[in-house]
């Protein structure tokens, strides 16, 4: 299926896909120009900011992008160490609470351009997996779509009413997909500046189409790796076989002993923390409209198999994990590996130490028997985070919840848990001592970060309908204060 | 070190290098003239007969290198699947035994010529680890001095005496070194041909330096491949991690049930059929003069670790092993592996039937639970072989040490097994019904399949009056008849 028809706008600049007017709601409905936006999307996603290798000129083009599309809010490009950062503010609703509005302009890599059906860097549209309109485009989804979603409608609403409901910052990052490594740096350098009452991520996905949904929280993560060197050669596996240990077997040994046959996991002290799960929160996830069977199947499970006593939704969103990502020694030739090593990841949940846990897979991984001949390194990755939550009736979940609801009257909000990691949240909270809400109208199944990347077409409206709802609950029910 | 100087044979081919009057024995004691076998074996060398490689022309010049020097014995090239066979026979004894000669005139590869001291395929000479003088070039140790030696002392016998003591045939291959795969089928189609009392190999190798030995059996052996599948791709561990079985897990499972900490082997039935070592096996290898710690620490191995209840040296040679030669899964990246792959073999020795090993591994592998969602496959490599043994009073175990102790007068000679496997020892017997000799004036230490191969100079008169010494006495001791 290739890309549909595009035109060029008067002047030049990037193609821009004709989206039938079925495909789009009311203009109305869209508090922006949606073919503004169209427009506007179509240029930014033909920049190939892939910060994993552009040139410091493409980074900047799409950071300059970005900010002229701020100049509402003084929109600027900030240049220091790594790719340029894009500030602004809005702050002329004196004794309302002041949001930070978070995003980044980066984008993973195209990978093959034969795996795309139109080219990575053109916007174009065609129809998603379930039949509905879609925008194609490497970022289209993460983040360019969502974050430009939130300027527009900002744009718009000033351009009407002359003035924003609440305070509003903006800092849009350029490093997001390489693991941001100067952000905490940044926001630290500029916490008085940065200083808000909550911040409000643009990235991030609904975790389904067809569920609105607001994540309250994600899992933390800390990774380590283990080796188990023996002899200083690979050796004939006939001529020392029975006279040496064999790495291997001693790594399948420590890796073995991590857990039980059943699941469950084996490590002294790695659950210390964690609150029993209560029968509230059983009751509010058996509640969610889920049937884990397609969920598997999709994802290539044949049957579903984890810690027992828990639902798949439990273990996902309420449970910590332990999983061996990778065991690696010798080959199918006739030696005696001279090393093994495995790579691990844990994924946190609310009560969890990071610290903590690392000492206590450390301690086991050590302290376990081990033949002489051998030596066990245990060395953990830096970085790890713990687990980040955002309390149910937190004043931004409850203006979520209901800001969701008016783009889909009555329909429910699912308060789902990110089973992956969001390192930014707890790092905001640490710099700013604000909490982080996801709000994003992204969906998880669009190709993030694999070819073919898409963005629903009906998300740009209800995204642009449901951030301005958001903004006018959140200046009357966040407590302002901190900016 | 550069390699010594060489000079050219009047009339070219292949430069003999000058080895110092001090390192040849007197000339009395070759059986054969040594310069003579120098100037053989350096245009032997200098022929690349690489059987994983070489051209068959290549190849053909070395099979009819051999069938030259075998003229006395009606030398011969057969051409046939594969690497050409060279045959020979000397058949004038009537009512003595008849020995087939076994050796092969291809070479390993010779690797990157950067790692070699002189050009692999140029034989020069030089200085061993232990100071004596040594030849070098690929091949010299591995197997083409130990088969030219043979044939340059029978053909001074013959010149000197008129006849051998015993009838002998010539079976010398060209593709030992990437597994025989058409020896069996050539051999079994020859069986009448090459029948005989006995298999005398002039491939293998002393075990190690300063020790005559004698190998009297070596270790069976079989391999096989764990494969654990799980999800049909890698999933993202956050997203699926606590729902899905990782088949890295189950097969570190799996691995480390084959074995209990102290080194045993925990398969039922792995050990069936195996004698319990006798008190007076246990005096014989007690009474090896042999350090473990030397031995060991050589390979890099910094302490030894093994079954308990049996010395290093009865490990290596009375006891089966199981050795995990290398396990993959995964990666670094924060997954869950699709699959997770191990490659095994065990070392059998006599008592133990290589398909019911096998039969009990997959039965255990197969028979462990596994958690839903993964299927586990065993899958056996063709071709396992059993130990092999020939009796410490077989008379050609009796005549090959006196004949090993008759070179060097009043040493002892070790009957040590070989912790590898030799396939054509069952082969030969099970074809032609004749047990195989090792008699090989290989060291194992001659870099046999690396760079700066060697062979020791002082094996050439020794290996030439042995070989002698051997014909002679199995010619009154070994019963004949097969042939």
């Amino acid at each position: 299926m290739a890309g549909a028809p595009v035109h060029r706008r008067a002047g030049g600049g990037a193609p821009v896909p004709e989206v039938g007017p079925a495909s789009l709601a009311d203009p109305a409905e869209y508090v922006a120009d949606p073919a503004e936006f169209l427009a506007d999307l179509a240029e930014y996603v033909a920049i190939p900011s892939v910060s994993r290798d552009a040139e410091p000129a493409t980074m900047l083009a799409a950071a300059q992008f970005l900010a002229r599309r701020l100049s509402f809010a003084d929109g600027r490009v900030e240049r220091g160490p790594g790719h340029p950062v894009v500030r602004g503010e809005w702050l002329a609703a004196p004794g309302r609470p002041t949001v930070l509005a978070y995003g980044h302009y980066d984008v993973q890599p195209a990978g093959d351009p034969a795996r795309w059906t139109s080219p990575p860097f053109e916007l174009t549209s065609g129809t998603g997996p379930d039949g509905a309109p879609v925008l194609r485009g490497r970022g289209v989804t993460d983040d360019k779509g969502p974050v430009l979603l939130v300027l527009a409608m900002a744009r718009a609403l000033l351009d009407r009413e002359g003035a924003l409901p609440l305070n509003v910052k903006f800092l849009l990052e350029g490093e997001e997909e390489i693991g941001s490594p100067h952000l905490a740096g940044y926001v630290r350098d500029h916490a008085a500046a940065l200083a808000a009452d909550l911040v409000i991520s643009a990235d991030g996905a609904m975790w389904r189409p067809g569920t609105l949904s607001l994540p309250i929280g994600s899992k933390g993560l800390l990774a380590l790796d283990v080796t188990v060197a023996g002899p200083s050669r690979d050796l004939h596996s006939g001529r020392y076989g029975g006279v040496a240990a064999n790495p291997a077997h001693v790594l399948v040994s420590l890796l073995a002993s991590l857990r039980g046959d059943d699941g469950t996991i084996a490590v002294a002290g790695f659950d210390d923390g964690i609150p029993a799960l209560s029968a509230g929160r059983r009751a509010e996830i058996a509640a969610v409209p889920f049937d884990p069977d397609p969920f598997l199947t999709a994802a290539g499970i044949s049957a579903g198999f984890g810690e027992p006593g828990y639902s798949t939704l439990e273990r996902l969103w309420e449970r910590p994990t332990l999983e061996v990502n990778g065991v690696s020694a010798g080959s199918s030739a006739t030696i005696i590996p001279s090393v093994a090593t495995a790579h691990l990841t844990a994924r946190l949940v609310p009560g969890q130490d990071p610290a903590h846990v690392l000492d206590c897979l450390t301690r086991h991984l050590l302290s376990r028997p081990t033949p002489p001949g051998v030596e066990v390194t245990v060395v953990a990755e830096p970085g790890a985070v713990p687990a980040y939550r955002i309390a149910v009736d937190h004043p931004a979940i409850r203006a979520g919840t209901s800001a969701l609801q008016s783009i889909s009257p009555g329909s429910s909000v699912l308060l789902d848990v990110v089973a992956g990691t969001l390192p930014a949240t707890t790092m905001f909270e640490r710099e700013l001592g604000a909490k982080t809400m996801f709000f994003s109208f992204s969906t998880s199944d669009e190709n993030l970060h694999g070819p073919d990347e898409f963005f629903r077409v009906a998300r740009i409206g209800e995204g642009m309908r449901a951030w301005e709802r958001l903004w006018r609950l959140l200046a009357d029910d966040l407590a302002p204060g901190r900016a």
